[in-house]
């Protein structure tokens, strides 16, 4: 209900503007015992930060959390986790110029329409800078899967018409190979790179896809009819700014397939353990995992924000062109900065799931 | 957290196995004063109907729904509305030789790992007869919308490799147009026909995208960060069996845009009023709505249960090969199936954004 | 948030009205793998059946529960259940003449006030008909519950001015003792009789007084810092038709105590396994149980519905004076008819604590 | 289901152990356009200040609250409100003595037993501490509470076996009388006073009584059959640290009452508009508001910690005797503490069933 909260029993309410004093999480469920320190949550932070490569925003920003409760001598108590992540670069002056225009692509239309007032510097709730929440959530999401050895990764699969071919590596592995731009293609980042130094050349930006799999996940997560382990990863992912699509396995690309072609056939290992040949559903059935790994997809669109110079409207209704002002940063793709989010995401409902699922039988 | 619970303040709770004696839903939280009858909920059943057209399973099921509750007089009255829908044609015999198998693609062996028992009977809760009860809420929920003049249809996209043309009309234009297919487009609509021949022919089954479009919703709908519109629609949708996929707008196609490109300029009409001069968003920014109309795909896999042989394993890790027996029905392609639970789900979401979104602004 | 539910993992939502066809509830979360008959949930209903006693409301309905969903060969199997009461009795012609008066103490007042319409007919959902499913839900709590070896009972514990004295019973020996009246001393029992005698022959009704006991719980039960035992507990009470308060262990009266007094000392058996001397906090610390008996009392207000003439104005306002008609059915004391309906919302409250509780701890 | 979470469309989530750094609060669901600043939050807290008076622990913070997001320029944005007090005077050295032995009436037996951790300075999340942010949160609900012009104080009722006479007097008149104990009395509160002074020779403490009232409510808050108002205020009152009892109208004494004397009788003013002449009902009926006042009380027991010495047992099972150390602080009674902690809880359950109540007609 309140809807600035995600998760039920492993729940996380975030707040804070990308221009006020600070942004911040409270993880409200997390199991007691659970080892944990700053330097966990640093470490995610340090993947999403602006400025981490040459294609993503030059805001300078060392992100660094304070856990202010829920941690004494070293282990979450089963108390609330606050984390608190201060603001350090945020130049509201120069959105001044921007105040009074409905700029293509945003959020501020609409947020106006919907609350009567908009906090107009730089995005406030509506950007990217929000995320930061989401991946020091998620990094203690990560931490507690991890005690249950569960592993995830995400890596870009597209950007722009360049896709990467699919490999389906194990997430310890990917995040070894993956490179500044999160691809774990070397050709392929080659050729993102061009169609990214090009869209910059042209003050514009490009869409892309990540992609995420996790290790072989215990069966048996994901809640029946309404809480389909697709679902809740579905709303967690579309719930990411510029996030537009969302499949798993094999995807849209089911549709187009034979029912014969898309059955994943069962066999039984040497312990008589049963398991799916090939994981064309992603790793679900029935909205349930199966045993093997999850693979899921999100399709992010192109930056909103671009020098590029467009049309639009001011708030009074007359016509105007502008370009966004100079101090005003952007990344070029933004599915590249939202490779930690969709991890990040991805942990926070798996860690849901899991003590869900604790509940189910006797 | 229920998991058999959708929605905040216009909730709903199922119930009911396909070899139940009935299949159920309630209603809490629809606003009173709203008129409501049986003819309203069954004239939605009818169009999900088994044996509706020679391309969905011959069940001969004649559903019927019945209002227990929550309405007096004609009109809801703010109590919990409870429907009843009774099973008339429920065959459990015709599963027995199914009993002992992990069948491919189904849900008895996630359930099984999940709950440790499994109501075999025809899929139990996992089975497509669940979603009997998401039309019969979504009914309740059209009504409401319609009383706020919004409006929602879905129609088929794709079958297989054969897609239909976008076309974007109006809601009501697709109720006129849509076939036994729910095609809207003649010409698509016969080549689908033909892969649905072949595939009958072949015992085998396809896969299909449903495509919703609403009529331009109030803008100020969604609820950031974690609610945003499609964030819950996508909930929403992925919660209903078979589906694999949703994309919003120009969906998975937005990777491979550019910025300029996808961002819908704003326009002004002549008494100020502002508007986005086109829909590449789906209707969303920011994850509020626009005062556009809604668009939105769902992928759906190819129906598991297929008549061709098939290797599995049996409960023991025996491996077998089975065939589904004549009695067992199911349809070539469930998408065709879905296309009034697309809806049902999307007025469901779209019914609680509107409450909700009432409680936003002093 | 649906208000027509409780509870969180052990979550029910109730549905129907005292003259509609039938009265239900859906119990979503209960565990997989608990036996469960139809036979558990009416021995439970018998309890509160009218007419089981001289003093209750002659309404001569034999409640007979169905279980429509969620059990599959004598166990739950992790679905929902859904249990339907059939309304056999309902003459809604009696309250005709009710129809246009506001009747005090009663709540069709309120519900035009709230809803702008109300279902008149024997108070609709603010009948104590409604309770009828909590205690067929309460009996799945119970049936989970003593999987898990918690016990509890309810008696009455004051009828007016009538009070037993406080035994503190264990609940098995409290299920043994307790006569017509609910009430486990006789002496007190024969002087409640008299005042309900007295109060029937005045056509009037009077209050009382229940109070619940469980046997000693697992230590650990209740959520800090919002949803403590006995803030769920109170919830659960509190919304029980006419209670209008509730206190747990020496409860209100540890208002008039000092700290030395109240403050239960905490001692050590031979295993070295803590517990606590007395239990004048009623088997809670800082909102968790100790690992001893909880205990509460709530009261209950005078039944509203008397024969005695009372003054009161019509729905157009105007000032009558009305008496109860003949048919209209009405117990002298509440407080009697709601101890199973306490036992069953105790039961309800405890076992969504106990699944709640299996995922505080890694 | 986050148990540090209250409310459902005015939801708050607190955080922050007593001698961590900081102790904060989330409001998620504030409607936007609220006039606010942290003075109007630094006014509440002064009122429960530490050291306020000489019958309250002498901690010596002066808390100041600072609003981190979800206000620009001086008005809510419909966006998450953070509120953050540092912690000041946390003197975790004095707790060291304590760290090894369970206290009489505290909670570090119960938390250990629940997560098998503890954090012993100070009570950790167990402490009254955690109760300044409800009172931070509180008192925004006020300020959306005044701008539909209701209206709420708090007393204190008794003192021990001290009551004061009941008034009922409007909250703006209890504001004004009320003196340091929050009494409104004169003579009532020098009696008060003789006991406080008693107990704090003795090294002991009292408990009490505080009852609330309200402005006279529009009719229509409360949500059947679950959230009745009394249901959530009680869950809210059960919620604070020693509370050990709720009553609402003449509360536990409904239970000696006759419905003829208990009934309150309705009238109609000269437009027509219907009221009740009495109040025994505290101000609802069915669960609802009916227009009256809302009254209700709570018992707070006496304070656990107290200097005098007791006997208790060691974490390792050894029997001890212990005396609180000097620099530990405690009042010697909680329920004068406790006096605008029920008033902002009472503000937070209002405040949320007005959003709510928003939503329930067309």
């Amino acid at each position: 209900m309140g809807s600035n909260q995600f998760g039920n029993l492993f729940k996380i309410v975030t707040w804070g503007e990308s221009h006020g004093k600070a942004v911040g999480v409270v993880i409200d469920g997390c199991p007691a015992g659970l080892e944990l320190s700053a330097g966990d949550i640093n470490s995610e932070l340090a993947l999403r930060r602006p400025g981490n490569s040459p294609y993503t925003s030059p805001r300078k920003e060392e992100d660094l959390a304070e856990i202010y409760s829920g941690v004494f001598e070293g282990k979450t108590t089963g108390a609330p986790i606050a984390i608190i992540i201060h603001n350090r670069d945020a130049r509201s002056e120069s959105y001044v110029p921007l105040k009074e225009i409905f700029r293509p692509g945003h959020a501020n239309f609409t947020y106006l329409k919907k609350y009567g007032i908009f906090d107009w510097r730089g995005g406030g709730r509506a950007s990217a800078r929000e995320t930061v929440t989401r991946v020091a959530a998620g990094a203690v999401a990560k931490k507690l899967l991890s005690h249950f050895d569960i592993d995830l990764a995400a890596s870009i699969q597209a950007v722009g018409e360049c896709a990467s071919p699919t490999t389906h590596f194990h997430p310890k592995k990917i995040r070894g190979e993956r490179d500044a731009l999160f691809c774990v293609d070397k050709e392929s980042s080659t050729k993102m790179q061009a169609v990214l130094e090009e869209v910059i050349e042209q003050k514009d930006s490009v869409g892309g896809v990540v992609e995420l799999i996790t290790s072989p996940l215990p069966a048996g997560l994901g809640e029946p009819v309404f809480d389909k382990l697709e679902a809740t990863l579905a709303h967690a992912m579309l719930s990411i700014p510029a996030s537009k699509g969302v499949e798993f396995g094999v995807g849209m690309g089911a549709a187009q397939m034979r029912g014969s072609e898309h059955n994943d056939a069962f066999d039984c290992d040497e312990e008589g353990e049963c398991y799916l040949k090939t994981n064309h559903s992603g790793g679900t059935l029935g909205g349930i995992s199966t045993g093997g790994p999850l693979v899921l997809r999100v399709a992010f669109k192109p930056t909103s924000s671009i020098g590029k110079s467009q049309e639009s409207v001011s708030l009074n209704g007359e016509k105007v062109s502008f370009s966004l002002p100079e101090g005003a940063r952007h990344d070029p793709c933004v599915a590249i900065r939202a490779v930690p989010v969709v991890e990040a995401m991805a942990a926070l409902a798996l860690a849901d799931h899991l003590l869900i699922n604790r509940t189910r039988k006797l």
